[in-house]
């Protein structure tokens, strides 16, 4: 059976990858009236005055939102809500397993930019924080900053700031093994939509100065027609010497590529233009936008890819478990970008550095230190 | 310790009464490849294919969502989203202890009725059936009806329909033991909220005749000033005699008193001036509207109210998680009047001809018979 069938057979097993469980049980009319009528009016009474005890007394404490409107779903693209189910109850899943965080998969019969925020303000009262997941770029970057600023719990889109975090942390320890440095390497980003964005985005705050982002036209450069609101905004930050021309023209003499696009787009030609020591993050999926043998061989150092069978996969469930973890525990309004910066730095170094090396330059998704060291680094910066 | 003092230490022991938890677990490489990317697309590719697939693969197949905006929380009235958590995640517990169904507490930031209508719609998607819970009259009325029209999932408000139909199982055994009848019993029923409302609407789908309402006015007529959209279409059907008055007046040769109002309103002379063998259901909490004791004394053979520590209680919690159960199982797209009175009936049919007596018109809570009986009640009406 393959890993395909296997999923199908899996899924209609199982019939939801996710159940609430009663934490308070109710065998008597003692117990009925302790976790209902009428005890729990004694809770409600203290919230009425404080609504800080929300955290004290019900889930909200512990409890994540995975919305999604199902408009960019994985590789699947706008299947909408009711397919994009599985894919958030997957997320559910792992949220509870790496980081001990209850959530809720949430997927939205709208894909209206307005209707959204709307609806998640009005159900953020039961939650501690709203992940947003597989939603469409641009709309994502409005949603994220208007509940921003609308709601007082930490909101974070996975598909930009996850990948943008895990990619850093690689990059921390690429730089570390090749000797190369944040201030001179130039970057190429290829791909702006919401993860070529956050990550060019941390790549700068990071301390990066030359990258260069690239779609599907080529280089882009404030001149490029037809960007949105936001690929305007980062060209007015990337590109600052405005060259145009292809992806091929912007990877010459480049030293780190970062691909969140299309198979097989970089060819060896491509590799072989670029510095010494070159870096590669090939994360299209399944299949890499050039496959890491081929890179190896046409000079590149290290390659990291979204796949488990390659070396250094780069896999958000190192990063947003723990983040959540963290800012429930520590009770953060909001993810920072302090948060994401230490994150990253954490995550790079439980990479030891006589571990540290070509093909072991980010920690396995497994590693059983990962969500506590992740949360920790979070909880400090709050 | 206090039942009070108890449940709030209980409650923040549990912080939080309910948890999500993975039914697949993620252990390794592989099982993430089954349970996330790349296998969970599979399910994906199938729903979005046909809707109808998302009950075979995800969680919406027993999942309902309990959903208030606190504008009407148990006797606490509108103490807002947050500070009604706790009831909305006990009212979850019960829907996973009693009935096996997976329920999640979403507490609304939002008190209107065209945002509460369309944020619900928008996250109908991730549920199977839609709890309304504790939303003030008459906005609940507008809101359930318009929800039923728009989902198609089963949409239910159990402050209404629940007490309901508990309140019918008790008054249909009631029946047999005096020796009353449906067709010639006055019914008098105190309380024009969504619960009296409800009961009497309920009452008459069920076939009472003579049914007059009363509010904290008096007598509720086609005449009554300040009657809402709700009570003044059930002025026209009750009542019918047009008679004003006190609930005293009402009272006079009524056979059945139903009370959802407030504490010791009904007194002995009242009790005294109703038919033989009165019925009295005063389910006013925690104080009833008049003492089983008092009420006995003074002539009622039989007494219902809302605490288990006298006979008779009428409590939901025997009606609405085998109602869900079956809904759920049976893929109903709502829970009909036919599927009330049908519960009902499966309700009272609980209490053995032999067992059923003055003290015993109603099963207990606990017992483990009553979420199988019910929801096969519901599934044989779908």
């Amino acid at each position: 059976m393959t890993t395909n069938e296997k999923a199908l057979k899996m899924h209609e097993e199982w019939n939801g990858k996710i159940e609430t469980t009663a934490k308070s049980h109710v065998h008597s009319r003692e117990d009925l009236a302790i976790a209902y009528t009428p005890g729990v009016a004694e809770p409600c009474k203290v919230i009425a005055k404080d609504k800080e005890a929300a955290y004290t007394y019900t889930m909200k404490a512990n409890t994540v939102a995975v919305i999604s409107d199902g408009s960019a779903v994985l590789g699947l693209g706008n299947i909408g809500a009711l397919a994009a189910m599985p894919v958030m109850e997957g997320k559910a899943v792992l949220f509870k397993e790496f980081g001990g965080v209850n959530a809720v998969p949430i997927c939205l019969d709208t894909q209206d930019t307005e209707e959204i925020i709307q609806t998640v303000v009005n159900i953020a009262p039961a939650f501690g924080g709203i992940n947003l997941e597989d939603i469409s770029a641009p709309r994502c970057f409005e949603i994220e900053e208007r509940l921003k600023e609308l709601l007082n719990i930490p909101v974070f889109h996975d598909d930009q700031h996850g990948t943008a975090i895990v990619v850093l942390a690689g990059i921390i320890n690429a730089l570390k093994v090749t000797g190369k440095s944040k201030e001179t390497s130039k970057v190429v980003v290829n791909g702006a939509g919401s993860a070529g964005i956050a990550i060019t985005k941390l790549l700068l705050t990071y301390g990066f100065k030359e990258i260069t982002m690239c779609d599907i036209n080529g280089i882009i450069s404030k001149a490029s027609p037809n960007l949105n609101w936001m690929q305007q905004k980062m060209a007015e930050v990337t590109n600052l010497e405005g060259r145009t021309g292809t992806l091929a023209d912007a990877l010459v003499g480049a030293d780190i590529f970062v691909g969140v696009s299309a198979p097989g787009i970089v060819t060896s030609e491509m590799v072989a233009s670029m510095n010494q020591d070159a870096i590669l993050f090939a994360m299209a999926n399944p299949v890499p936008e050039i496959m890491p043998d081929l890179a190896k061989a046409a000079g590149a150092r290290i390659v990291g890819t979204g796949r488990s069978d390659f070396p250094n996969q780069v896999n958000n469930v190192v990063a947003f478990p723990g983040i959540f973890k963290g800012a429930l525990e520590g009770r953060a309004s909001q993810i920072t970008e302090e948060m994401k910066l230490a994150t990253a730095q954490a995550i790079a170094d439980l990479v030891p550095e006589d571990d540290l090396n070509e093909e072991h330059i980010l920690p396995e998704a497994f590693d059983p230190r990962v969500a506590d060291v992740v949360s920790q680094a979070v909880k400090e910066r709050i």
